[in-house]
């Protein structure tokens, strides 16, 4: 008998998948990227789909339950967009233990409705049942995108420069900030949370958003992305996941990476390096893509993108250029949902 | 604050869904049928989900991993089949606890690819995470069919013939019969199980299909069904439903109902009225649809489909005319996930 937290997340879904086939021309795309992507004539359509359960992806003793419903949309949102696909439509499958009131469900569906407003989603059918124990959310998005606009893990070039929106490591400093807080609170109830001056880090992690902003503002822009996924699992992971598809390695740089402040100065109460939590720190939600060099004029103009390495052949491996000129291997640390 | 059982799973959906507004005109159908219907140019696609939970959908003591993996991708297909659509894609997430071993993963991904290779669809995505306790799997089903072959709960008008394909009732006497020789055998584990000369009722317990074959015999036989549903919560909840949504009445007569041997057999030895089995036993998954008198004979002459009523006037309620001719008011007992 081998257990399961041997094979990682990864080796899992690689062992499960090896032997699936396609039988019909209407699959493009199944298993191995940020959606599936489908052939219904003239657009292409998208679906992803994530499955979420209490205690190993949240904490509801700290998670209030709108967040968690906007965020459960919102992650499969990132990835739909992580196919420069426009989202269109999701389910929502729910499984609750008679621990829940109807009051718990109503602001779980309210986060929900939210993120369908601030998207443009619609909410089209799922399954709301009961579990033995615990709360399970599950979320499918389809979207839609021309065929030739649709962005694989798998077309990094030689030479293109990797890019990253926004920041990282902020989600995961906002959930080590929270976990601390819910220990202290345990060991001395009478004690506050102090979370003052680190509300941006809570937020990413509460609430975070997926870029849609980014996608736009590439279209406006004519930068076609050559690769792109979204940082779910670590920058580090992401990188060396486009790396595995397109066949090639890649640098970044650490004195590249974005970190917001709050990320620093948090990082820095734990005598952690910031860098860790930027290349390692998972639920960012921020789009990794590449582009072509000829785009770097225009990208480097646009402040929501950060351009931190570019691509290399297959031979060299993916490493991280560190501050003092050393050279380091890039490795998945990630978030690894089967361990828990 | 309200309990969720005191809503049951209708009106807890009723009420979960009420708020949810569409934004997009590719949106032709959400919540209220068996799936949603997207207008992705065309073709439609349908889309269904459904979410299953240790202890509440399945008890593992009995129910073989790789026949729930296999009923799981069926009971999705059967809600396309019952738009009258062709399913093509699934994705399947599944989140398990560490007493899962890999092993049973694999029974469990073994039973989800027979499915999909017996009823010619693919597997394109999906989600593998941990829970903490127990068995969660969520499957979601696409399918196509031409915008003028959907059919839908609402289409059912006055005089129509309601029509329902194979048996009913056997898959909850299969149930029924699994778990009294769980109870036998925990009470005296030296006694082995008594399941021969029941083999179809647990067969359609454990390893039900979806009817692909019907949809294929009302297609070449040119009968458009009006209004059509499957069968997963018991046949009187099923026309309910019908009625609910054509704004109609109905009568169904009970010595019409097609009830297997094996069902009469086990329902007799329980002392159970094998009417009670075939109204209110669920996942038969079975197609219950409604057809214009204009295709009676048509219909008639096709073995696997029996009529067992007809549509009635809104005003007049929802009845079974018994055997001795008395009537009696139909009743959605259904089969109650959110009571577990």
């Amino acid at each position: 008998m081998t257990d399961i937290s041997t094979l990682g997340e990864f080796g899992l879904i690689k062992h499960l998948t090896k032997n699936v086939k396609l039988h019909n021309t209407q699959t493009i795309k199944g298993i191995g990227d940020d959606a599936a992507v489908l052939n219904l004539k003239e657009k292409h359509t998208v679906i992803t789909t994530d499955l979420l359960t209490e205690g190993v992806h949240f904490d509801l003793s700290y998670v209030p339950l709108m967040h968690l419903g906007y965020k459960a949309v919102v992650v499969n949102l990132s990835d739909v967009y992580a196919m420069n696909a426009k989202p269109l439509q999701i389910t929502v499958s729910i499984a609750v233990s008679n621990r829940f009131t109807l009051e718990a469900i109503d602001e779980i569906y309210k986060g929900i409705n939210l993120a369908c407003e601030n998207y443009n989603v619609d909410l089209v059918g799922g399954d709301t049942t009961s579990s033995v124990s615990g709360l399970i959310i599950s979320i499918t998005a389809i979207g839609i995108a021309n065929k030739e606009d649709i962005v694989y893990r798998s077309g990094a070039k030689i030479n293109d420069l990797i890019c990253v929106s926004g920041d990282l490591g902020a989600a995961y400093a906002g959930l080590q900030l929270l976990e601390r807080e819910k220990h202290v609170y345990e060991a001395t109830p009478e004690f506050q949370p102090e979370l003052d001056g680190y509300e941006y880090i809570l937020q990413r992690q509460l609430k975070p958003e997926a870029r849609k902003d980014i996608i736009e503002l590439l279209s406006k822009n004519n930068i076609a992305p050559t690769s792109m996924i979204d940082v779910s699992d670590g920058v580090s992971s992401e990188i060396l996941h486009i790396c595995d598809k397109s066949n090639c390695g890649s640098v970044i740089y650490e004195d590249k990476l974005p970190i917001a402040n709050q990320t620093r100065d948090f990082a820095k109460e734990l005598l952690i390096d910031p860098t860790t939590f930027a290349l390692n720190g998972g639920e960012d939600y921020e789009l990794l893509f590449t582009i072509s060099q000829n785009n770097y004029e225009k990208a480097s103009k646009i402040p929501e993108i950060t351009i931190i390495g570019h691509i290399t052949e297959v031979e060299k491996s993916s490493s991280l250029i560190a501050r003092d000129g050393t050279e380091v291997r890039l490795q998945a640390q990630g978030w690894n949902a089967l361990k828990g």
